[in-house]
């Protein structure tokens, strides 16, 4: 048993769910349908979650919806059209619309949740309409009676494994259920929404719950590509990849998921797959939980910029014990995350990404350190990139840091930084933004052409 | 004006103490003389520190001192003839130690550190006479009236700034001065020894405090080698390196000072000059602040065994912001220094000397890890060996972390960790401890012999 996602262009039109139908029956396993919002049908559409946003913020404002409550539903009008439904589905839509627009408004937040959430609610209703309209057994399933149980407010929102037993017994429904992303009920009823995305955490969540055999991630594109398309020309397709070589390439700019979507099916274990709605018989990408890493040890190089060094040098700070946990409380309670500490004997760098630093905030920093920890130096450098080589069988391969350190010194880059640590599956280094595409073109020709060209 | 040390073998003998007396005499700014407890004259020698422990345990224990003060006061008898010194200084000497047998027992720290430190202050007591003979103007200073204060007990021992005011007169003293190293005194008057290898610390102290133009630490060998001489057949010398190069070589097996014995040197920006009492006409090798690194970006190799590594790996580590900082603060309250920190996106892996772990605290350390930190592993791994090239333009020099590695990968050891920070002076590299001394001669082939044997 399979559960399928569609992303937001994946059901975007009539002819777009069309396909996804076609998809679905094609193969008798896939069993569960978990669906996006209508997305963009072209490139400067508008998102039907975008519009349910304005709606919401229009009635917020105290301001008259009916042009806000129009546009939403022209668009399902349009793909019920498209689908030659009739009209009974836009009304039924009009009417939750209108019901939820009514809802208190006392709870800010709730009540943009219970309107966000109608793009994915009523996609669901729609297209499970499409699958009984052209004789198919499926079933439109509400999270409520479905079983996605998520915490109270003001947590922040997760699913709670209260509701998995519930939702385990979706494998037993006999038709297809189509299920709506995004969302889920507190206990006592309550509709909140997950962040962006959400509706590939609905997904993973579901596997998990039903233990299906494999978590199907439909989108628009055909692959995860070993390398930036838009810097590397025909990029080789990564045809399978584990779920830790997946996290470390969306360290550096691959953003295949959002990073908690595939908690759930990473913990259960599901193997997951992405493929193109649009060219369904493309093999797509796997995202397994072990590969044979003996066929490829370099499976993708990320690249990234808009990173700073903190560097802090103090004679004998190695005979301090503490220094190094007091350095990183202090980013700790600037709330700064960081992402990787090299070290000398008597000094440490810390590499953070720019957009968790203002002014204020480094000269905080610098503040506190010269006067908690009394350094010889302390001060920031801006303007770094980390290009990342990731692959499971990477530290298993003699020779691979030389020739990929080769590789950059052929570019006349320099190395400000290197990281690579025991039984990891990436090896970082540190340029100059300027130098990042030169770099990775060089480090994509020596991993990935065939004949290397020295 | 300079402020010379000799070490125990530099004045272990009359033979031995006259070198040093022509050493100082051929530079009229050699001033300040520090000197040692007679050292080792041959490999089965005992040192008269030494000596003079067993001297103080035979006290405490109520035993009967009389052979233990014999075999002290022998070795300066013997000094004091073969420098053709009456039986004067010897009778001084021994009334000395039967004083400090006599003082109070009641702190026997205090009691041992009173007995060791007369083996450097009978030594300088000793060598200062014979300057005098020899018809040199020449000075024993005490510390006490030299100025050399210290802190009191229980608290670790070291110099307070408190006296280097009158320390600067040394300066202003007619003749040469010679000052016993080793220890200094509290406010009121209870003498304290430093760490062993504490004469360092004296010399260092005085030439801060006197501001001198160089300190000369003079030993017995000709100068600091660019790898160790054990392990690589007639290795380079260094002529001259900073103190983080110093620093950092130190870190891997480089052990030219007691860590903590050129802080004061450091602070005050006074060049050091490690010198062979036994060939004082060898340049030696100089300790100085800022060096001109584009004659030699790689100064020295280094390489030390004995490391662990603790991995702890779990999926969406880097949301959460804290967790290195957690992790760092448990091996923290085991009491347990880290020497890098190498990371990936999910994981961490802390470096750790092995000397540092038992198995009872793995352990516990891998016990609250999964306690508190919920890992999706945690493991321990051993037998590493850390492979340091230290220099100061190596952070400038392109292509110099592909010759590294590369050099390696010629080796056939698999790299288990790479570690360089930006603003660095050292490229550490983390390989089985099996593959050390192989790795060490091939990175001295790379970077010391003049054409590359490749």
């Amino acid at each position: 048993m399979k559960v399928c996602k569609f992303g937001g262009t994946s059901v975007a039109s009539a002819e777009q769910i069309r396909k996804v139908v076609d998809i679905v029956v094609s193969d008798p396993s896939r069993k569960i349908v978990v669906v996006s919002a209508p997305g963009k049908r072209f490139s400067e559409d508008i998102k039907v979650t975008d519009l349910l946003i304005d709606l919401a913020d229009t009635s917020l404002a105290g301001k008259d919806p009916t042009d806000a409550l129009h546009n939403v539903v022209e668009r399902y009008q349009q793909i019920a059209e498209g689908l030659d439904l009739d009209s009974g589905i836009a009304q039924i839509i009009e009417q939750d619309l209108i019901r939820r627009l009514k809802k208190d408004q006392s709870d800010e937040i709730l009540y943009i949740d219970s309107l966000k959430a109608a793009g994915e609610d009523n996609n669901a209703k729609l297209i499970a309409a499409y699958f009984q309209h052209i004789g198919i057994d499926a079933e439109y399933v509400n999270p409520r009676e479905g079983g996605l149980l998520v915490n109270l407010r003001p947590e922040r929102v997760r699913a709670l494994p209260e509701g998995n037993e519930k939702l385990c017994t979706l494998r037993d429904k006999k038709g297809i259920v189509v299920f709506p992303g995004f969302f889920g009920y507190t206990e006592d009823g309550t509709l909140r929404t997950f962040n962006r995305g959400g509706s590939d955490i609905t997904g993973a969540l579901l596997a998990a719950a039903t233990n299906a055999e494999l978590y199907e991630n439909f989108t628009d594109v055909d692959c995860v590509f070993s390398a930036n398309p838009t810097v590397i020309e025909n990029p080789q397709a990564i045809d399978t990849m584990t779920y830790r070589e997946m996290r470390e390439l969306a360290y550096a700019g691959f953003t295949v998921f959002h990073e908690e979507a595939l908690v759930p099916a990473f913990r259960h274990k599901i193997p997951v797959c992405i493929k193109n709605t649009n060219n369904p018989s493309a093999p797509g990408t796997m995202i397994v939980r072990n590969r044979d890493h003996a066929l490829q040890s370099v499976v993708g190089i990320a690249a990234d910029n808009g990173f700073s060094t903190l560097f802090v040098d103090k004679y004998l700070m190695n005979l301090e014990i503490g220094f190094g946990r007091h350095l990183l409380q202090i980013l700790e309670e600037e709330e700064i995350p960081y992402e990787h500490t090299p070290s000398g004997i008597d000094n440490l760098s810390v590499i953070i990404r720019s957009e968790h630093l203002t002014d204020e905030k480094e000269a905080r920093i610098i503040n506190r350190i010269e006067t908690e920890l009394h350094p010889d130096d302390v001060h920031f450098q801006h303007d770094y990139s980390m290009v990342v080589l990731v692959g499971e069988g990477m530290r298993h391969t003699r020779g691979l840091a030389a020739r990929a350190a080769s590789a950059i010194a052929r570019t006349g880059a320099n190395i400000e930084m290197i990281n690579q640590g025991s039984s990891e599956v990436s090896l970082v280094f540190g340029i100059q933004e300027k130098d990042e595409n030169l770099v990775l073109r060089e480090l994509y020709q020596e991993f990935f052409t065939e004949v290397p060209a020295h």
